[in-house]
């Protein structure tokens, strides 16, 4: 296999791929497969007949969608959907914990200290925990929710029961259900789609505990970042932690920094350092599927754009 | 069973005992037990002879020993070791993750993005995880981290192998074995004792490793504040995250608030909500206990302290 890396090539991933007997070459060196890690901006205009499919290096492809590169380049994409898996979820588990620890209420004076002490909330008092786009992310984040012995409701579009959630309930019904109303940890790990845009605004926040949290780990525009702000501060909720936010980055005078209740990470739920050790191994099971005339392990439906 | 409690009553604790029968009375009125939650400055001079021990509703006494009161008092004492387990461990892994995933790095003006991107760790990366005191909080703490894969030390006296941990480490062995060397993750939950006061010191800090992070869940002066303040400042170690701090609490302008790999939260692991929620339940097994002729179960050596 002739592969590419963009923008710039990794290092290691080239060193990882060249030991299995691959060739790393330039795009004008008619790569089989193109390895992309980049943004939208810097994707190239023209890609060369030789590629057969494009291996982005992140699981939410949103962003060149939206910049009309998937359908545009021509090519089939796959995405890293679960390569992240674990260390994804590890992150939404410490911002759950950070939500309800209340880790940005903390004051050099201790003025704060008796409401954090009374006000801090725990898995262990027999929360329920609402993972809304139960994927693989969410799924591994089950398996962390084991021990504290939570109940568990996994949101997904099918409604096909995910394995270690208490209940599993159909996206469709998630009011006819009462998830928000039911949920004291809600967790948001849905893809960026034209139905999930917004999808947590002031109408669902309402309808979320007073003693509530949100965790976005997925796309900051899941959710109307001005009803957040407004619930945050009216009490609506008890908390928010986010790794995504809308607009991101977050400029410095918006008025989430302000909120003491708003636990904040600047997208660093995953690492780039991830990227560079785990994309060589799923671009290779992905050509290998591609080459016993499989479809690749991780395809992105192009026309739904994740 | 005639029960007081001291320094005022909790009115959820009275309203539970009266419910199973017994009967809430003052001081003066003769009490068999004594519930005492206060500090040592509360405590009552005089203890009627009827009361035939007394029940701490604090997992740690050093406070009350170190003031003299527990053998002043002349009194058999219970304390409440135990009792807090499972939201102890839970803020405990909490701390863990927020000092891994940098909380404390984070700027409104995104300037610290990048470090905190490529300086975070996981405990999925196959980290070693070195439990220092390693009594019911570690166990559980310990069930908590199975999910994650991580390799765990428990230090105790004993050296009793503790269940669920990869390796017990005897504490008198735990620099022979270079548990400190080892981990990357340190969890202090010992008891505060003439022979773990200021345990980790300069020397300490110095045999941890650059990557690792300390979390103290215990005591403050289990460490040597300026010590760390200089480890963390230097660049000795990667990070910290205490619970607890030596003075506590600490004041605006200690150093450590200046530290931006220092975590803090206010000595609030546990919560008061919890002490009046399950403090009547532990009192009422250790005066079965004691009408059967039993040891009352969390029953503390007055003369060691704990």
């Amino acid at each position: 296999m002739k592969f590419a890396i963009l923008p710039k090539p990794w290092t290691q991933t080239v060193t990882e791929l060249e030991a299995e007997g691959h060739e790393h070459v330039s795009l004008e060196g008619n790569p089989d497969v193109l390895i992309y890690h980049g943004g939208a901006a810097d994707f190239p205009e023209e890609i060369p007949e030789s590629v057969q499919f494009a291996q982005f290096a992140w699981a939410g492809i949103d962003a060149l969608d939206e910049a009309g590169i998937l359908k545009r380049s021509g090519l089939r994409w796959a995405n890293a959907a679960g390569l992240y898996d674990d260390n994804v979820a590890e992150s939404t588990l410490a911002l759950i914990l950070g939500a309800l620890h209340q880790y940005r209420r903390v004051t050099r004076d201790g003025s704060t200290t008796r409401e954090i002490a009374h006000e801090t909330q725990y898995l262990v008092e027999d929360k329920t925990v609402a993972i809304v786009g139960a994927g693989g992310i969410g799924k591994k984040l089950l398996s962390f929710l084991v021990p504290f012995g939570v109940y568990t409701i996994a949101v997904n579009r099918s409604g096909r029961p995910v394995e270690g959630a208490d209940e599993t309930v159909r996206m469709a019904e998630i009011e006819s259900k009462n998830v928000w109303g039911r949920a004291d940890v809600v967790v948001l790990l849905a893809p960026l789609t034209e139905s999930t845009r917004g999808m947590v605004n002031a109408d669902v926040l309402a309808q979320m505990k007073q003693t509530a949290v949100l965790v976005n780990v997925a796309r900051g525009p899941l959710v109307v970042t001005d009803d957040l702000v407004e619930a945050l501060n009216n009490g609506t909720i008890a908390g928010a932690a986010l790794d995504v936010t809308d607009p991101e980055p977050l400029p410095a005078d918006h008025p989430l920094w302000d909120c003491e209740r708003c636990l904040m990470t600047p997208h660093t739920a995953s690492t780039p350092r991830f990227g560079k050790q785990r994309i060589g191994g799923l671009t290779l099971r992905n050509w290998e599927a591609l080459q016993r005339g499989e479809a690749l392990r991780t395809e992105v439906d192009v026309e739904q754009g994740y």
